[in-house]
């Protein structure tokens, strides 16, 4: 368990230069800042691939960038501004013809990809079933509805000993974290919330979050803003000028508190399964009013 | 705020290599593992300086250390090993002679030395009073009474520019900390204890755990046990053959949780606030039948 994605990539990150002993590691433009932050702790250093109109990782981007200093590939099953999966398979691939691994950023995706699967949903591979994938970070305090800090980094067994850091004083006495201290009543939760689910109330949830979206996208286009990227996952983006004045303002003015993409220069919803009609049609409300105004 | 204190020396070391560019770091050889955690990252190098018969680190080992690849300096105010506390002011001074910051892990300290200054006892400065002190690390989940996680990170202001991670989906688009997403209640937390037990309390709960501590002392010694470092603050020993495997088996029989140190062949305990009579009772009594049996 860690405190969430941000220690999870990070850990990610360390764990591709300790097994491959290589700094370079390939990031979709669109990656998690969190892996900047690993590179401007030292960790890696990060080469960024091109994407596509989807802002998915384009495989021949990556393969471009290979080098014999490159330690490893990320890729983002759910990414945060247009909530589009990378083509995990392919940079499988890639990391099994060049002989690399592949980290993979499943906080938003890791608890929400399988179930939407169980749903018809064509959901490419993104696990540890693609051999070169080396460790996960999934969110329980996303779709695991765990509050945080509840995050985990899932990684291959056979790689502890490479990324385990002593903590003499303790009983136990490795850790796999950043973090030392914490608190135990996370996984305690996200078992709790496991067993009171299980998997069909995932699916529900998973279900209610895409009725949602769709519910999003319809409401947004019949309010005459445009979608810039088609909902694939559950987020959902509002094209808007200055979208960080935007938010700044729905947030002081109507107490609404939604993100923003600058690369898709919007704002950013992300259908969590707490959102329902009646918040979409109040932050469309409030937004007519905002943008009326100005 | 942090996750607890190795977030926070991380983010400590983080400073001192980005303020100054230069990647060695000396720490007392006694400094918490967070650091070890740092250098593995590939944050910081460490160069481990002597400590005195207390566990004090030796400024004149310090000294012999600082070349011009030097970032800066680590003090620990409580260490974890003895509760004793590093001469940070000679390592200020240093740190003034040679151009350099100092990082105080006031991780145990932080909430307990200003308090028994307050009873009489002579505490060493620590604190930003001393300039060539960079930042400082300290725990409310240790003595501010907050659950994990709860730790702080506060440096100079005039750093700040240097040590901001970019947020750009957030609207406040900064950060000064590893971990992202975090639970928004242990600052409002620990301003409800510091507005509940405002300064008097806070001495009375200090002047609490020196009294338990002078009595745990007194206890075990009465037991015919050897405290290897007599006590400066919070922490007590007990010199005992193989602690960890004592200490696995006070947990396992009797459902006693104690630390250890391997520094000093010992039990080690922490008197936290918590901590009374009745429980250090309870630990001699199991101790004395765990090691009559052996």
């Amino acid at each position: 368990f860690t405190s969430g994605g941000s220690e999870a990539n990070i850990l990610g990150m360390y764990l591709l230069r300790k097994v491959t002993g290589k700094k370079y590691v390939i990031a979709p433009k669109t990656a998690h800042f969190s892996f900047v932050k690993a590179e401007n702790l030292g960790i890696i250093k990060l080469k960024f691939a091109e994407v596509d109109e989807r802002l998915r990782v384009d495989p021949d981007s990556v393969e471009s960038l290979i080098d014999n200093s490159t330690a490893g590939i990320i890729g983002v099953a759910v990414n945060t501004d247009a909530g589009t999966i990378d083509p995990i398979e392919e940079l499988n691939e890639l990391a099994h013809a060049y002989d690399l691994y592949v980290y993979v950023d499943a906080a938003l995706g890791g608890l929400l990809l399988p179930f939407m699967k169980v749903l018809g949903r064509e959901i490419p591979k993104f696990d540890f079933s693609l051999e070169r994938v080396a460790a996960i970070g999934v969110d329980p305090h996303k779709f695991g509805l765990v509050p945080p800090p509840a995050g985990m980094f899932l990684f291959r067994k056979n790689f502890s000993d490479n990324i385990a850091f002593d903590a003499p004083y303790y009983l136990g006495n490795r850790q796999y974290t950043i973090v030392s201290t914490r608190p135990a009543w996370p996984p305690v939760a996200f078992w709790a919330v496991i067993k009171a689910l299980g998997r069909r109330g995932f699916v529900r949830l998973t279900e209610k979050c895409l009725r949602m979206t769709s519910y999003a996208r319809k409401r947004i286009e019949e309010e005459g803003f445009e979608v810039p990227i088609e909902p694939e996952t559950i987020i959902v983006n509002i094209k808007v000028d200055n979208p960080r004045k935007v938010a700044m303002e729905l947030k002081r003015k109507y107490r609404i508190s939604v993100g923003i993409s600058k690369k898709l220069s919007s704002l950013r919803l992300v259908i969590m399964p707490h959102v329902n009609e009646k918040a979409i049609d109040r932050l469309l409300e409030a937004l007519n009013k905002l943008l009326d105004k100005r």
